[in-house]
């Protein structure tokens, strides 16, 4: 088993990863940027290590300075978190050249799945259905207009070292093609510095499911079911829950399978997630692999009663998983919203500042994964991510009903502080939501009054 | 349905009912004291009515305020919480000839499951193990003398009257028997204007094992298992879990079947508890019923996902329960800690003030239920209880050491503000706690030094 942990990371989820690791009997070293220095996770830590100014470039991305805090306090590994240093295969070869447990799969695998082009082609080996589309890189325009043309339009352009709703566009016209891959793998090249790109069909109003797996080194696995992200907004996940409504079980069995396999044939390890596409008619496709934990992972827990974070950390630390696929057994419905500081009136803008009234919600069945506290100052340096929502209930009507009541409860404020909290209430409680018929366009829709917003006080 | 419910309590229980009110659409009506005029029940509710000043004679034990209070708001039923009238049949009954659904059982089940002596009456009949003792009330000296010499020293004569650790006493010799017993039943007298007492045997370091039924006005009626309360200070619970740790799976089963039989024998309808007496034999008696929701209600909540108090709202507007005995599927552990504003220093001497100061736990598999923010004022005026903290796991030892860190996550501190957390932590970390070796004896002997005190920090 680790001995201590250094968390490469900061908010929710650094302290997600610290309470982890404390349960566990693992000393915890936190690191903290100058504008952090106060955070609720250097309170909680063990130890605490400054390593550089605000900005993440000079700190929670600044690979020497965690890698002699790790040295300094005698850390035996590196949890990095979700975002930042998580998904960067130099890092976890930077970790492991220094003797440090990276936690989280080998950097080859990490390296292999980022690269979209090579994951697809990966997963074409393995069997796991992708949308029709080039599965090499694109040579030159007229290879490229020639398969958008064979699969026929709207299509989406990727850059193959884009993710996250970064590096594409779609095209719904031949006219149009062109104009857009010149665009597209410019921009590629100004982003990632790799201007490959790919192409796509594009699913218009589609569902965003996902499945999570579990692998251990000694080639044992499990998936944990799936998750619906398809509330977004521009790629951004706002609400998360499993199971994914509406979707029958025989496709969900067979979306676990296929991650599963997928996994297996890449030599998967440790926690990862599978992200699908999924049509009206059930039918899925491959989209993307994140290799670390998701915002979202507590969806999962709640229902399988399984703490992802502390399995990552026995997974790192070498032992075998105690889990069998058999002892998976969701039950009940679990929502998650993710609470950011931003002002919905202004388009979403970043708002920090001081938090002078920070009142998280209790009480049954709720669960508040949040680094806010009354006092505490969201700085304007990093993500909007303020507290993150989780509810359970044995049905999906009463994990909605619940959600609202907790939503509700929350009480933030604070000099220019607005939040998403209300935003979140009015689309849980719109109409598609509710009845499960919404598409990842469905925030789109509410903002230009397409989809009228639940009235999040008198909706039944 | 009902459709406006007012609660008739303060603080943690207060905010626990009103949550349940708003999920199931039902409006929330507070009441509250001077005193409690900034609570966070207040601001929860839809609307909240004074009704007078901080002493509970005053306030939330004034039954005309209270039924005044609800014909103004146009409530329909009144919930009474624990504590304050919620055994009291008299305001059962008051509720009723209002034309106010009481949720709660009977007026007159209550009564005769608050007269201990009836109650044990009546559980005799019903095949309900008893402690051996007198079964009618006891007449005079001689016949008590007679009852305690044929049962065996040690004994405890208790008011019929009495309850929750008020009026009783031990005796462990024939020669101090007649003191005792006249001290008992004037006390009795004293505070219950009733002297009646009975005499029944006393078991030394028991456990305190008790379960908990849910019976619809229909004649159906489930047990949802068992709770373990055998932590206490003075007859005051401090720690409970569920399942009982060490109890054999046929002792568990016996104990709901039990329950279930006393119930049903009296009519009960509602949510209720049947306490017992476990001894190391696994032999269990019936020590009393609690005719209402217990403070301890949240672990039976988070093993059997059936939300306690939305079942008392359906059951009281007349619903037949939709959970079957087969549809009760406890899953994992959970340990509550009841934490106090008082000074274990002090011998936990009362220490109210205002909360400058208030982060509660969070994270995964974590439950606060807490009247508590930053900037309340915590008045010296009611109980004690400030937050309750639960926590699930999949295993005991996960839950013990869960519990350890969600306690160490607490940040509570104001002007003359002291709180039982650490020493919680002590308890849960001691060796009798961690084996489940421990009685009701195990603060007291922590408190003396004949069982050391977990090191709470250092506990592995």
């Amino acid at each position: 088993m680790l001995r201590t942990v250094l968390v490469a990371n900061r908010g929710e989820i650094a302290l997600r990863v610290a309470r982890a690791c404390r349960e566990l009997g693992i000393r915890v070293v936190a690191v903290y940027s100058t504008e952090d220095r106060d955070s609720a996770v250097v309170r909680f830590a063990d130890q605490a290590v400054h390593i550089g100014p605000g900005p993440a470039s000079a700190s929670y991305l600044n690979m020497p300075a965690i890698i002699e805090a790790a040295r300094q306090a005698g850390a035996d590994a590196i949890h990095p978190g979700y975002g930042f240093l998580s998904e960067d295969p130099d890092f976890a070869e930077v970790c492991q050249s220094n003797g440090l447990v990276f936690v989280g799969p080998p950097a080859k695998v990490i390296a292999q799945l980022g690269d979209k082009i090579a994951a697809r082609s990966l997963m074409a080996a393995a069997d796991v259905p992708l949308l029709p589309g080039s599965i090499e890189p694109l040579r030159n325009e007229t290879e490229a207009r020639a398969c958008a043309e064979e699969i026929g339009y709207p299509v989406i352009i990727k850059a193959a070292a884009g993710g996250g709703g970064r590096g594409m566009q779609i095209v719904r016209d031949s006219a149009d093609f062109l104009a857009a891959y010149r665009e597209t793998t410019a921009r590629a090249q100004t982003l990632f510095g790799d201007n490959r790109v790919y192409v796509e069909r594009y699913v218009d109003h589609p569902r965003h499911v996902e499945v999570q797996v579990l692998c251990d080194q000694h080639g044992n696995a499990v998936h944990l079911g799936e998750r619906d992200c398809t509330v977004q907004r521009r790629h951004q996940k706002l609400v998360e829950e499993t199971p994914a409504p509406g979707l029958p079980e025989e496709v969900t069995a067979r979306l676990g399978e296929t991650a599963l396999r997928g996994a297996r044939a890449v030599g998967y390890v440790g926690a990862g997630t599978f992200e699908f596409l999924v049509d009206g008619n059930g039918n899925f496709s491959f989209m993307e692999v994140n290799c670390r934990i998701q915002v979202e992972h507590p969806v999962t827990e709640l229902t399988t009663g399984i703490d992802l974070v502390q399995q990552q950390l026995r997974i790192a630390g070498g032992e075998p998983l105690a889990i069998g696929q058999a002892d998976v057994t969701p039950r009940g419905v679990a929502i998650e919203c993710r609470i950011n500081a931003e002002d919905p009136e202004r388009n979403f803008a970043p708002a920090p500042g001081t938090l002078e009234e920070f009142v998280p919600a209790g009480g049954p069945f709720v669960r508040v994964d949040t680094h806010g506290f009354t006092g505490y100052r969201v700085p304007g340096t990093y993500d909007s991510l303020l507290a993150k929502l989780a509810v359970w209930a044995p049905t999906r009507d009463e994990a909605i009903a619940r959600m609202r009541r907790a939503l509700g409860e929350f009480r933030i404020s604070g000099p220019g502080v607005r939040t998403t909290a209300d935003f979140l209430a009015q689309v849980v409680s719109s109409a598609p939501f509710r009845n499960a018929t919404h598409s990842t366009a469905l925030v789109e829709h509410m903002l230009n009054g397409t989809v009228r917003s639940g009235d999040a006080a008198n909706a039944d």
